[in-house]
């Protein structure tokens, strides 16, 4: 489905009177003055990723000469970063942008809208979402808590972390207390480590300098160099296999979207699509150099051993399929979302993998 | 730089008196009634391709009233294909849908806009015209062609094209006759291939049926499965090595452009990434089950040899290096775009490259 029809449908979703009185071919009905505000989930220091509410912010104001502000407010200065959701549900703000995995523990689902682990690269979960089954059936879900999400902004496959010794086999991962965030706490327990989903993004550095955890994720290297975990991990993991293309989403009040004039809607629609394809230009912009400085203040790369791949792997899959038995939603959107995987990852190996991979390899001869 | 700061940007080359006059605060000239033209050069029965220009349009219209129509054409339906950068140029049309490289030959820079053989991937491309130089410096050029160039759609790595014979070494290359688009024509003539590139694409069907070619390339599985081509072809070759990531561009006549309001300007540009984002959606959606479909007709897929890889690679940048000695346009763009490949493939060596490869690894075991 495309996002047009999608968000025509979306808009059909209880929308009643509010919408219908405001049809009125009068030109000042059609653009009337309105002001939201919007939670973010991170601080106005991540400038990547707390850039996407801003994008949308500019976005809709310059699309409607306006008409329409979109406040923004970093995490905590209105609502704390891990309550966003809730915030939106009850109205208490009208939008927020932030990571639907942040709330998985209210239901797992919502895991499913930012990355399930081993799940879609960044432009495989666009696929899904713009044309396959992904913003239809998310916002299944997503009405019962009285929301519409939208994607707007993506971090790309994201690093595997901080590591203060090296990590071979999953006995060298045994007993470990890592920071990290969504479903991935699940899997990470099954083979042994003891997840920490309680620290905000804030008190990463001060949790693995002070030892209250020995790894740490967070994103990539340019959001990660400014947190200055480079200087007291030397061990820099990759893939993030639990976000292979994290989605960030704009989340709004569902009664509230229903209310907005339609031409504020498709507004609000491409504002916010062109926040997710901004976000990833700037992380791929801005991730190289933050790589380089990363590793000349000493810091090893280190890809995960394929023995710590695999069993994460395997965990996933029996996660998944524990979580399919008792909640409806879960299931029928990850067998959609597997559906698709199966049929992009064959894709994908054809011309996109074959011309990468020749690229890489001119790339390490020095030859481009 | 981002989307927004960029379309400002844009919006004062030569805006002149029209777009102030339309700064005045009365809400029915903000939103005037405007009918655009946007000729096409794909044809109507290419969904994916032809898409792009419809959704550009349907997103307009909605985020409007329908007090901006853009009306979309074909090629061919008010000018040819391979004219669209003419008529927008001189005013014929107020906008075109189309690939830039087509007009290589009146300037080998309009080539970039595309893609450029062994250049970015699509992701990547986002990433250079969104936040690296990319649209600056292509709408530095495109401006001196009066016109301005938003991207508008993308098909990801491109298939290498249908070969009726099986093609492992350079000798085997050597006096086909290829239909091939953009500068690629120039590469491999290089190696010894003759190139035809003035056959649109509602002859490519034809022109290798009767032998007028060996070899044709047109885009990926479910745009070729349309035009037949696996009737008549029985190799299927990859990567397409010269459209890594070839960009559909929305063409604007600068004039008109610059005296649209501003929020209509803020509007499109949103349409316009929205359709470039959906577009390759679409392809991602759609080229796996075509994929299986022509592979079930009996093609053969193959990976096109190191030996021809490497051959053309260089070819490519023997070209570049002459183009760059006669086009000053050329060159600052290359070298832009240079600098950023080279970061841009050390970065995503990391975390996606692995994660693709572990995932593809799942699939081809059925593990997914």
């Amino acid at each position: 489905m495309d996002r047009r029809s999608f968000i025509r449908r979306a808009g059909t979703v209880g929308a009643g009177a509010a919408a219908s009185a405001l049809a009125s071919p009068a030109v000042a009905q059609e653009y009337p003055k309105i002001t939201w505000k919007m939670t973010s989930s991170f601080p106005k220091s991540l400038d990547t990723i707390y850039g996407g509410a801003e994008d949308i912010a500019a976005h809709v104001s310059d699309a409607t000469n306006g008409n329409f502000v979109i406040q923004t407010y970093e995490a905590g200065e209105i609502v704390p970063g891990v309550q966003a959701a809730d915030a939106v549900s009850a109205g208490a703000v009208d939008a927020a942008h932030t990571c639907s995995y942040y709330f998985w523990q209210k239901d797992p689902t919502y895991a499913i809208g930012t990355a399930l682990p081993f799940g879609l690269n960044a432009r495989l979960t666009n696929a899904w979402f713009y044309q396959g089954n992904g913003n239809k059936l998310m916002n299944e879900f997503y009405a019962t808590q009285g929301i519409l999400g939208l994607p707007a902004g993506n971090t790309g496959a994201q690093m595997g972390g901080w590591f203060r010794k090296e990590i071979n086999t999953l006995d060298d991962l045994k007993g470990l207390k890592m920071r990290i965030a969504g479903l991935a706490g699940k899997v990470i327990e099954k083979i042994g480590v003891a997840p920490q989903q309680d620290i905000p993004v804030n008190g990463v550095y001060d949790a693995l300098n002070k030892g209250t955890v020995d790894a740490a994720e967070w994103v990539g290297p340019y959001d990660d160099l400014k947190l200055g975990l480079q200087k007291i991990a030397k061990y820099y993991y990759y893939p993030g296999w639990w976000e292979g293309g994290a989605v960030v989403h704009a989340f709004f009040n569902l009664e509230k979207w229903n209310a907005l004039p339609k031409s504020y809607q498709a507004i609000l629609g491409d504002a916010c699509a062109f926040a997710n394809t901004n976000m990833l230009a700037k992380y791929d912009v801005k991730n190289p150099q933050a790589l380089k400085d990363i590793v000349q203040q000493g810091v090893t790369l280190r890809p995960f051993s394929q023995e710590i791949m695999e069993a994460c792997f395997q965990a996933a899959s029996a996660l998944y399929a524990d979580l399919s038995k008792s909640n409806d939603y879960f299931k029928r959107i990850y067998e959609d979302q597997v559906a698709y995987k199966k049929d992009a990852y064959l894709w994908m190996q054809l011309s996109e993998y074959t011309f990468d991979t020749f690229m890489m390899i001119q790339q390490r001869a020095g030859k481009l």
